[in-house]
């Protein structure tokens, strides 16, 4: 995207905008707030797949009744270091952040905690549960399986979504580590944006619809799928497939959600899948409470050095250097804060159009 | 490894040895079959770098005083849920199965638990703990940071190590599914491999020692390092990085364990670290409660239908289609058990000179 194509808006104004068009089907004030600041987490910190560019395909979904704006949020199997959540097919914007409250609360019981989430939906991303636990000095795990589009090693088809997941340490002086991933080898915002640009993809990121590897973005969007991380046997392509697998048993099984290929559709374009083995998508949220391991002081100034020293790390030749996980994020979101939020037509577009259809402003 | 070089040893053999080996050096003798057990259950699933092939570094480590064989393992620090043990610089193999014991019990109590281990080495195959978790009908995790050896994506130098992460799921008629990861690309047992044999290694795999991709194994083991899963930035070699530091951040730093360029070396021919930031190596076990979550049954006939599901993925061109994860070890398994442990003569001649110093015949 270059930046003569972007109209920029503060971050608040976006949020309002959200706010109000969750409320005008009816999502509760708290919720509709709780929502928009997932969204907002996500535009600041550059991660433009999963903010307000994903209103439209809330909207259209809530629109068709596909998606709870009410849900009774209940837990429905507990210990005291564990829980299992129905977010009875509410938004994930805010059955997530109302689970992950429970994993952060059971920590301080239990001194860590799992809560499974099923009959969930897209929960934006997989980051934003993780800077929660850091406010509580806490480690927090966050995980979601989603609609599919990878492929498994050697397979051919759609079996697994691109299953994030996320992890957070803090620092004492020096800013989080945050580690948000996921488990494919690109992300599918790369592969989209090839396709607008008509632009060919790197080899490892995908197979056409017979399974050959391809780097034509439409081959992929035809019936194709995203290769897991690593690409091919010989990069360590099951371990990817593995990384993938995990996330999907960890949040499909465990709590009863949907997984795998029946994981439901994201937006109202995709088929639905051949049959139910669960309630919605699944999450699964964890929380380590640190003084439970170590004196928090001291262990934030183990990361604190963690930090300096893979920072010091000597450069790779043409590079700067490593990065520490959650460096880019933190970069987008100091520029984003002060310059506000770039959005590509497109995105506007969207936006305008859920203004015309509930007389709610956007510009 | 051709067939032909091999000679095979029945897996009882070899563990009697490991155990009287381990005894002459004061192991205790429950500790002793606790060990031989672990790299019994390498060799068997052909994690062949990880067994038997290990004692020889285990042995000198012992001889020069630098592994306790007497440990007093303790819990320095616990809540219901979870535990930091020091390992008072026993053997992994013995200080591990001691942790994952306690992990286990505090999953019984809690729903679920994560135990910090420090000043412990060499653990092992990180499956070996999530098999036994199986047993209990609890998921097991397992982590470990290890001697450094991969590089940080842009980073020209060794910082990490191969630090696998694993985790089981138990099937109701089917086996198990079972994941056992290194996070680099590639295992360093094909690049020693490669050196053997003085073939080319796949790019992706390694930088020699000023950081530029290289093929030639010579050039990572004279001061290159291997390259983290995903191998370069746009193949998503910044995942594999951050996958290596979540093990290094949450064996290390948490437990109170050495970390990073930090971390003790396996063997002897190692250069000691820089400084020490933590008392040995560090591992993580962890463990969830199945009916802390759902019925076991009603989830082990999940897991049967994931599995079945994911066989019947349509194969890729010219494969037989996708894994599940741990079939590869489960059918070595198999055919091991029947036909013994196949060794290398590197692998039998430093046996033969264990066998030499202590009088303790081995064949």
């Amino acid at each position: 995207m270059s930046h003569d194509e972007v109209t920029t808006f503060p971050v608040e104004r976006l949020s309002e905008f959200t706010v109000r068009v969750l409320q005008s089907f009816g999502v509760p004030e708290h919720d509709a707030h709780l929502a928009a600041d997932v969204l907002a987490v996500s535009d600041l910190r550059g991660i433009d797949s999963h903010g307000i560019a994903r209103l439209h395909s809330y909207f259209s979904m809530l629109s068709l009744g596909r998606i709870n704006p009410q849900p009774k949020i209940t837990t429905v199997r507990e210990t005291v270091g564990t829980a299992v959540v129905d977010g009875d097919n509410g938004l994930g914007l805010v059955v997530g952040p109302h689970a992950n409250d429970i994993a952060m609360d059971k920590a301080d019981a239990a001194g860590s905690s799992w809560v499974a989430t099923r009959n969930t939906n897209h929960y934006g991303i997989a980051g934003y549960y993780v800077l929660k636990a850091l406010e509580r000095d806490q480690i927090g795990w966050s995980m979601t399986n989603t609609t599919r589009i990878v492929a498994p090693l050697w397979g051919a088809d759609r079996m697994l979504g691109t299953n994030p997941i996320a992890i957070a340490f803090p620092g004492k002086e020096e800013p989080p580590i945050v580690i948000d991933m996921a488990t494919p080898a690109a992300a599918f915002g790369k592969i989209e944006m090839a396709l607008r640009r008509q632009k060919p993809i790197p080899d490892g990121w995908a197979i056409d619809k017979e399974g050959y590897p391809t780097t034509d973005p439409e081959r992929m969007a035809d019936g194709g799928a995203m290769l897991p991380l690593g690409s091919e046997r010989e990069r360590g392509g099951h371990k990817g497939y593995c990384l993938g697998a995990m996330v999907d048993l960890l949040c499909g099984p465990l709590s009863g959600g949907n997984w795998g290929p029946f994981t439901p559709p994201f937006t109202i374009g995709h088929a639905d899948p051949e049959r139910e083995v669960g309630e919605g998508l699944g999450h699964l949220f964890g929380a380590m409470r640190i003084d439970a391991f170590r004196d928090v002081d001291e262990f934030k100034l183990q990361i604190d050095d963690w930090i300096r020293t893979f920072r010091a790390t000597r450069p790779a030749p043409d590079t700067d250097g490593p990065l520490i996980p959650g460096d880019p994020e933190r970069e987008a979101e100091e520029i984003r804060r002060r310059e506000g939020i770039p959005l590509i037509p497109a995105v506007v577009n969207d936006l305008r159009e859920i203004s015309s259809r509930t007389g709610i402003p956007f510009d």
